[in-house]
């Protein structure tokens, strides 16, 4: 059989203008490596479609020519879910429009290409918000967002990225179009497809718009910062705000000692927030539609030190404050690097073991390699633990990652154990995708085989990510660069 | 081929006892009729397992034997879709256990059978709300509350039934059970097949036991009832207290002038609650974290009144005064009956159309049949509205509901020309089963028949209901009785 590639290119190349058929390997460079350098990938070409009917002609194209398509929104995951093994990368950054905004019914309707943060400016010049929030807003793509069903730090609160969406409109493999842009709070005619296409990272169909739900904006927030004994008077801290604050606690952070110091000593500009030294930190968030946030906040924090639920606390007293306390948080991931190699695990598990699963894990990694510095963080009160691992003082960075697969199977072993999720935040993609038979219900395993069967049947769409179906891609192995998360 | 029934009934009866396979007339009556006397089913037997291995064992069993299974909770629902047209019915009755709780993960794990007001009691004795609250909750059962993604009164704060569930455990087609039983706040390993089971009638697997998200219970509850000019002007009342109450705005429910006169003509011990007449009424409710919700609805409702937003305004004093309210809305379904006979539609639309909708429905019907009483009510900040129609007084009630077609042609055409969902809280069932293809986008169609392909390729699961696959179970059409939903 002839090789399909040059016809078809030409052919893309005709319909979408030939600058948006990149072929040149300084432009594609960008959309075939990813955040972290841990994989090297290769393309025919990148795509940038316009609009969804070239979004749909492009796949539809593939589709004939049997052309596997990875598509892209900003290329910020973290676990290579975006990176292409051969056929071509379908970029959905022209598709940045706001196509709708409908304040009474406080929904947005976003094509996949609109930068997050430029959503949450949407939101708010409508008067309300759109609460995902994370480090890589100002980069990544809200079409990436829902496509990984992201994160971050408002999921104690407003949940993630999937309780966020109330309708879609999908590419699907056979370049048809799935106009699901329904924009209702209640609905149940049929079967709920937008769910399926949320967190399948790619795999079963590609995500052109989306009508978003928002909230009011709170008219107050505050934020603190505590000292505690442990991890344990931390998950007792969390279970005592949530049950008395409810909706209005809207974050709740676990920082270690260990990762408080290297902020301290890494970040420019990093204040000592407390006094003394304690066993565990928080960064907790109270957020209402009054202005009392501040007073609401201090209450609560003054009757758990009462109580002895906390040992220190601070109240920021202006914005300003506020937004130094939670640097302290945000810069952790940054620092990390600033002391050496790191190995990194994106867990779950039900909040009320967190404690436990942090003392564990905790226990077993400083078992295995004396000195290694546990550097887990994140957010507690979703039971969402990085449990990262700094190298030991003096290790070669080398010798420290050769130990990750052991360090993997340590730290995955006991989120099982504690039925829980070996893929919190970050999604599958290819960093997990050969973790994932080891530790998923068989039964779930096939059910995912069987859906992608039925949706992509030529296994085209973001072809070894997720669920390997038939032949993984070639490199994957080979590919495997520096640290892991 | 000869028929498989007597032997297989044989072995059920064998495996789960006899006197859990009801095969007497007058044992099966209850399973074969469903609330409101629309369809009138037949089965072989109704089989009653007593946990999920004797549920996969029964399904195992029909799946060999080429029987379709019909999964019956408290079989309350109100389109039929619980109705057999032959086969087993199966029922989850004895699957009623409360597995586990979990107050710190502020999370229960329940069996299938558990009927609702036990549920919200197992979440109360907690400590926490499990929210889901629907006029049947007496005998519902949760299994059949997410089969269906049931919807109520509390959707606006908490969501719906979808979105209160963490984990599932479910029966396959082929008898399998997949465990998926997680109590998580975040896990995206791979792809997210709760949502699937969730809302499908049990066309695609049988729900047997769920992990359910509660919520902190509200220190306050504070309610109101309120006159308004017009349909407008509770919609503009809605997004004003939602923008400004946030989460704490619990219930915003919508009830037109004829509704409140038959509540107080027919519903024992209703008494007006406001002095005037008024073009639109809305029953309030505010919840509150602290003690505060009766101060901060008066406060809300002050400033509305004083900008013109509500004609009137009467918040309850006591928790008794809150209920003899909330009794005015809740009996709004009963009385409906006491004027004859009703055509009813169960449909949303975005909120922000919610007014334009009512205005329009109503023209149209009154056009169509003047004298014809409309009485569209229920959950307008979900933009969700029964819009049900009471016969003109001295028509004959079966030269009435002869005109159902005609105004369901009417209602939904309207509803979809506002991008809007002709089954929005009660599911498709068979009453809606063949309006779904004239107004679903035919690629949702074409995906929901290959989810049905994929995952009961033999077609046994609930057969005929929601999708028609293949040839749809005889004496449907013929069925249809007396009013319509």
């Amino acid at each position: 059989m002839p090789d399909p590639a040059p016809a078809l290119l030409d052919a893309l190349a005709a319909r979408l203008g030939s600058a948006h058929v990149l072929r040149a390997p300084d432009d594609m460079a960008p959309h075939l490596a990813e955040t972290r350098g841990l994989y090297r990938g290769r393309a025919l070409a990148v795509v940038r479609p316009a609009d969804t009917a070239e979004v749909a002609a492009v796949v539809r194209a593939c589709a004939e020519a049997g052309v596997p398509v990875v598509a892209q929104g900003g290329n910020t995951g973290l676990v290579g879910g975006g990176v292409p093994f051969g056929g071509l990368v379908l970029s959905l950054a022209r598709l940045d429009r706001v196509r709708a905004v409908d304040p009474a019914n406080a929904t947005l309707t976003v094509e996949a290409g609109c930068i997050l943060a430029r959503v949450q400016e949407a939101a708010e010049a409508a008067g309300l918000l759109f609460p995902l929030s994370l480090a890589s807003e100002g980069s990544c793509r809200i079409g990436g967002n829902l496509s990984t069903n992201a994160g971050g730090t408002a999921v104690l609160a407003y949940g993630n990225a999937r309780d966020l969406v109330l309708g879609l409109e999908v590419v699907l493999a056979d370049g048809r179009v799935w106009n699901g842009l329904k924009a209702l709070r209640k609905d149940n005619a049929g079967y709920d497809l937008k769910h399926l296409f949320i967190g399948s990272e790619g795999t079963l169909g590609i995500i052109t718009a989306a009508v978003l739900k928002l909230h009011p904006r709170p008219a107050s927030t505050a934020t603190a910062f505590v000292g505690l004994a442990s991890a344990q008077a931390a998950l007792a801290l969390f279970t005592r705000l949530r049950d008395r604050a409810g909706g209005r606690l809207t974050a709740f952070e676990y920082i270690p000692p260990f990762g408080l110091d290297i902020v301290l000593r890494h970040a420019p500009g990093a204040v000592r927030p407390l006094d003394g030294d304690h066993g565990a930190y928080a960064l907790v968030e109270v957020s209402a539609e009054t202005p009392e946030a501040g007073p609401a906040l201090e209450a609560l924090l003054g009757d758990a030190l009462e109580d002895g639920l906390a040992e220190d606390a601070v109240v920021a007293r202006s914005a300003a404050q506020g937004r130094a306390l939670w640097r302290l948080r945000e810069s952790l991931s940054d620092v990390q690097r600033r002391e050496g190699a790191s190995i990194k695990h994106d867990v779950s598990v039900p909040v009320s073991r967190t404690a436990a699963f942090l003392e564990r894990a905790t226990a077993a990694c400083e078992a295995e390699l004396p000195g290694v510095r546990v550097c887990a963080f994140g957010h507690l009160g979703d039971g969402n633990i990085h449990f990262n691992l700094s190298q030991p003082v003096g290790m070669e960075a080398a010798a420290f990652l050769a130990l990750w697969p052991r360090f993997n199977r340590i730290v995955h072993d006991i989120v099982h154990a504690m039925n829980g999720s070996i893929a919190a935040e970050h999604g599958v993609g290819l960093i997990k995708r050969d973790e994932l038979p080891r530790y998923a219900d068989p039964v779930a395993l096939d059910l995912m085989r069987r859906l992608k069967q039925a949706l992509d049947p030529q296994g085209l769409l973001n072809p070894g990510k997720v669920v390997a179906v038939g032949e993984a891609p070639g490199g994957v192995d080979a590919a495997v660069g520096p640290s892991f998360g």
